[in-house]
């Protein structure tokens, strides 16, 4: 028997319920977790020293993989410091298993070093929290950590994904002898069987009846990943039933002339008729969150008479104040199923669908004119500002690539500009808490699942905030970072509220002087920076193709005249919306 | 009535009860708050992006003021960024006044961004979480408001200090227009009373006869700052009743060749006769951690007849397992009484302190030693390592400076050097969780409060993991960084267990590449480099001069060479303390 035999009995069961990747931080308490994930020859297992940038690094293994990755850290507040990703992978369902080791309760608050309150140390943002015994004299304790390995791992699989945490105090020796070597024993395996969600030929009745008396229909999409099967049977619903459906860039929902993305922009300044226009009788939505916030202002001002949301567990979120039903299903099959049954009803009955194909002609309007606007607007070169240059980073995006938007402005640039179909480009954002705090480092960990070009597209202030995302020795050569520097918070100075305060520069912008250059260098990425139109073009090229180590693209704006653009931007929206309705 | 009333009233009041400071991360949701800080004529107000480093600058500043300093965030997962040095806070009883923005309550887990759990999201590592109402529509809402953050300050305050926690949920619109000023109006403020701490005299009478039965008394001093008048009372008890004091060198308790400072040296190799020797009957403590392995291991395997504790409060750590009384009074105070009662019943029954004189040279004798053998060991020069590169900075750091000493290796080296009388310089670490997290950050912090020298001593780990507590517009030009660069976890190949394993180097110790320069210079530091013992007197000389910005010192040694140094230092141990005593 090892010292530490049920570390290794659980890194075993981890291995037998399919986790193959670990991101641990270096410390003495969490040694023999470290020491069972290093030497069990099924796990990859990868060190990074900052216990902030880990986590959202194995979040972004996991995002990728669609696996639950082990996040090791030692006792202490290195704990405290895989929280930020902790909870962006509860908000965006992502499957953890972090494993804190701790000392003995016993001593806890005992002046001993590195030991805090542990105990369910994430509160509500894991799906749930175990904490093995640190003693295994009695058969019991071997029991429960077995027991509770299997639940946990179980729980980290099961829809709605997520964190599961187990606490591990750890009695010294926390070394093995130089000479030992692990075994990997039997473990007993309790399987977690799922079962298809399926709905009684009843429900389905019921919800065929309310589809057909909704004479206006809106699927509104949020975020998710790329998912050819659900664009698919999104597509004939469009086309064939006449239904609009609006998603967000983070959606990976694409501008095809089809979908409506460019929402944010029309919705901004249509007026009330226009908007009662608009309103749905019956909105469908699936996936996770919106960062169109006016289409939330929208619907939340002017409510459908019912909404559905199509999603495989009972977590209830209303976003929009007007939700109906809660349909446990997965959307695809959902909206596949809805397709045929009442195409079938209306082969049977021999009827159309009398969808007010008006009501999608008016959605689709409005994007197509929102689109030329923002089109217009952007081809403009007399002024460099970061929302140009960032349609001109998407226009040169490589197909098949993958693209990581960081939260703030970058992610709302993004959105507006909307990403075309034959991009062929999955886009990703952590929407869970919408913080600066990981972006870069999620980027890292999902570069490492794949040979495509992943690109993190991210402002000045949450580069420097998460560069530590940088600071290991993982960062792949497939990496592409582009740092949008403005040097400091230029959303503050963009949005109404704060760019009015005589404290915007002290205390929202807070400026900040730095060139990536240095973080760039010491990272070991090629570095180039642009600062002008000439240049952007040939520099991309370049930066977009292969190369044997990561590169950094810094392009330097002006923050008052991206803020100054902004407005020129909502006065044309203006000019182009609102007046023309009000005439 | 300003849109956020509510938020005015609680600034005014904590600058009623005394607070001035404010860090604040930029944020909309916390905007009100930030306005409220910036607005208010009595309240300094600094702005850092980065929340982990905020939270340590804060502590910084609230551990030098001795006053509870205010933590300002905004929503989401920036709070849980603060949590690092919140759990510091608490442990090391430093008082914070945490004020988190918030979204109203129902819209946690809404798919909107920038929304967590807040409440009581902290766990145990606060004295108490408040959170206000989002409507103050009731007058009881706005009663509670006063009387929750009359309450929250009074705790901040009260002994043992440490963080308290108000949540503030804030309704849109967060912004005043722009021509609004703030008024700051009358508050009503609950004044806190405190009461000196008086044992009745039965209590000190049967504590002076216990005092007075112990023939061996040993005194132990935990981590707390410099404080003259303990220091004074401590040095007349060990001149005059001959009494052994023992402290680490965060006790701040000086090299002066009365007081034992080197215990971690010398124990480290004492054989059983010896250390049952070294044992008292009555274990005399106060203060906060002990940084000392071999002295926490003495006492716990060779436990004291009695322990008393002295603190001004009620919490039970019981760090050597023997505490058998929790004397509730301050300190100083205490020993003062202890010694003028016992010395006067003494002077009436004409009797002497009966202590045993040998025991205090027992433990002088082998402090004396291990001084010498470490002054031989640090003075030889033939090979460059990190210890004698402590020592040397030791030396020569300015009088009347402060030193903050990181976790990991600095702090345990430090700690074997001690430090002389002479030097003046007082020394703080983080080990109320013993972090590497926010070493540098409070070290920032610290250095904003005062014109002293402020020296960071911080091993490259350390240096790198916090290095955003530079980046900020607040570097003051009184502070001096000596980062120690050995590129990577060096404690992990000097401490026995982890040196021993083969995945040493890619997991513990983790290797990392970079030099501090180009951090230094995109902090706007000074950057000098020594390698050798040839330019390290000179450059620190010119390092700890005044000057007009901040300074870095950047030290580089070999991994391999400190992990030898420190091996010959074991065995010169053994051989001046086991190998003798066995003769």
């Amino acid at each position: 028997m090892a010292i530490h035999q049920h570390v290794l009995n659980l890194v075993e069961l981890c291995v037998r319920k399919g986790i193959r990747q670990a991101i641990v931080s270096p410390g003495s308490r969490s040694a023999p977790i470290t020491l069972a994930l290093a030497r069990h020859p099924e796990m990859t297992t990868r060190a990074v020293a900052d216990e902030r940038s880990a986590g959202f690094i194995a979040m972004g293994l996991a995002q990728q993989l669609r696996q639950p990755v082990i996040l090791v850290c030692t006792s202490g507040s290195a704990v405290y410091n895989l929280a930020p990703a902790v909870a962006e992978a509860y908000f965006q369902e992502i499957p953890l298993l972090i494993l804190t080791a701790d000392r003995p309760k016993e001593w806890t608050h005992q002046q001993d070093g590195q030991t805090i309150y542990q105990t369910d140390i994430f509160g509500k943002h894991v799906k749930q929290s175990f904490e093995l015994p640190a003693d295994f004299v009695h058969p019991d304790a071997r029991w429960f950590a077995e027991r509770a390995t299997n639940e946990a791992v179980n729980l980290a699989w099961a829809e709605p994904r997520g964190p599961v945490h187990i606490n591990i105090p750890l009695r010294e020796p926390l070394y093995p002898v130089g000479d030992e070597t692990f075994q990997y024993p039997a473990v007993r395996v309790i399987e977690q069987l799922t079962a298809a969600s399926a709905l009684s030929s009843e429900t389905w009745h019921r919800l065929q009846e309310e589809w057909e008396t909704a004479e206006r229909k809106l699927i509104a999409i949020g975020q998710g990943p790329h998912d050819p099967a659900l664009l698919a049977i999104l597509k004939k619903i469009s086309e064939e039933w006449r239904i609009p459906v609006v998603g967000d860039v983070i959606s990976n929902l694409p501008r095809n002339g089809e979908f409506v993305t460019q929402q944010d922009i029309f919705l901004s300044s249509a007026n009330e008729e226009l908007k009662n226009n608009l309103v749905p009788d019956l909105l469908i939505t699936c996936g996770q969150s919106f960062i169109s916030k006016q289409l939330k202002v929208f619907l939340r001002n002017h409510q459908p008479k019912a909404h559905w949301q199509i999603q495989p567990h009972n977590r209830l979120a209303d976003p929009f104040q007007s939700l109906t039903r809660l349909i446990p299903h997965e959307p695809t099959a959902f909206f596949e199923k809805l397709f045929s049954d009442i195409d079938y009803q209306r082969f049977v009955s021999n009827d159309d669908e009398d969808s007010d194909d008006n009501f999608q002609e008016q959605w689709q309007t409005l994007d197509r004119k929102a689109t030329r606007l923002l089109s217009q607007f952007l081809k403009d070169e007399t002024v460099f500002h970061e929302w140009a240059v960032i349609q001109r980073i998407l226009d040169e995006l490589p197909a098949d690539s993958q693209l990581h938007v960081a939260n703030s402005m970058p992610v709302r640039y993004v959105n507006f500009c909307g990403m075309p179909e034959n991009q062929r480009v999955e886009v990703f954002a952590n929407r869970g808490t919408s913080g600066i705090d990981g972006c870069l480092s999620t980027a890292v960990g999902a570069a490492l699942t794949t040979d495509q070009l992943v690109t993190a597209l991210i402002g000045d202030v949450a580069f420097f905030y998460d560069r530590n995302g940088l600071w290991n020795n993982l960062v792949p050569a497939n990496l592409r970072v582009i740092v949008l520097n403005n040097h400091g918070g230029n959303i503050f100075r963009i949005i109404d509220g704060p760019s009015k305060q005589p404290e915007l520069s002290a205390y929202f912008e807070t400026s900040q002087p730095l060139s990536a250059e240095n973080t760039a260098k010491d990272a070991g990425l090629a570095y180039t920076k642009v600062a002008s139109y000439g240049n952007l073009k040939t520099a991309l090229a370049d930066f977009f193709s292969k190369a044997d180590r990561g590169k950094l693209l810094e392009i330097e704006t002006d923050r008052y005249v991206n803020a100054e653009q902004f407005q020129r931007y909502k006065q044309l929206v203006q000019e182009t919306f609102l007046d023309r309705q009000n005439r």
